[in-house]
């Protein structure tokens, strides 16, 4: 996918849908993601259902606790 | 360099200095990338001195306006 046409809802959609993507295949619940991140639990959901436009701070956070770097995150976004 | 050993003023700071090593190779002034961002020039001054933490949709509108993928993008900050 050209993530040049993705419009901000779908940029908030599929930044969510990897983040779970990722969680679900390390076998994270959402409270263990929270503790890694130091994020709430509620904001852990919220950011899997693309209701959250996060930080970069926020970014790098999810990247580090879900093992991957920044790049490789978006790639696999860009892939999917 | 590793991006998990990046502090928070870290992050930010060499996404600016991304930015403006984009911007400059593309010859672009604050200006134009303003105008292709639709973004403040203040906002973009900002940005690149780290001074700022951006959200994932701006983000994106950086990616776009600099004619590079977001992962290429992180792949550059953190080859730096």
């Amino acid at each position: 996918m050209n993530t040049k046409d993705l419009n901000n809802e779908e940029i908030k959609k599929l930044f969510g849908a990897t983040v779970r993507k990722l969680r679900t295949e390390k076998a994270f619940s959402q409270e263990v993601l929270a503790e890694k991140t130091g994020l709430h639990r509620t904001y852990i959901s919220d950011v899997e259902q693309g209701e959250r436009n996060l930080s970069l701070v926020n970014i790098f956070k999810f990247c580090n606790a879900l093992e991957i770097s920044p790049a490789d995150f978006f790639k696999l976004m860009e892939e999917a």
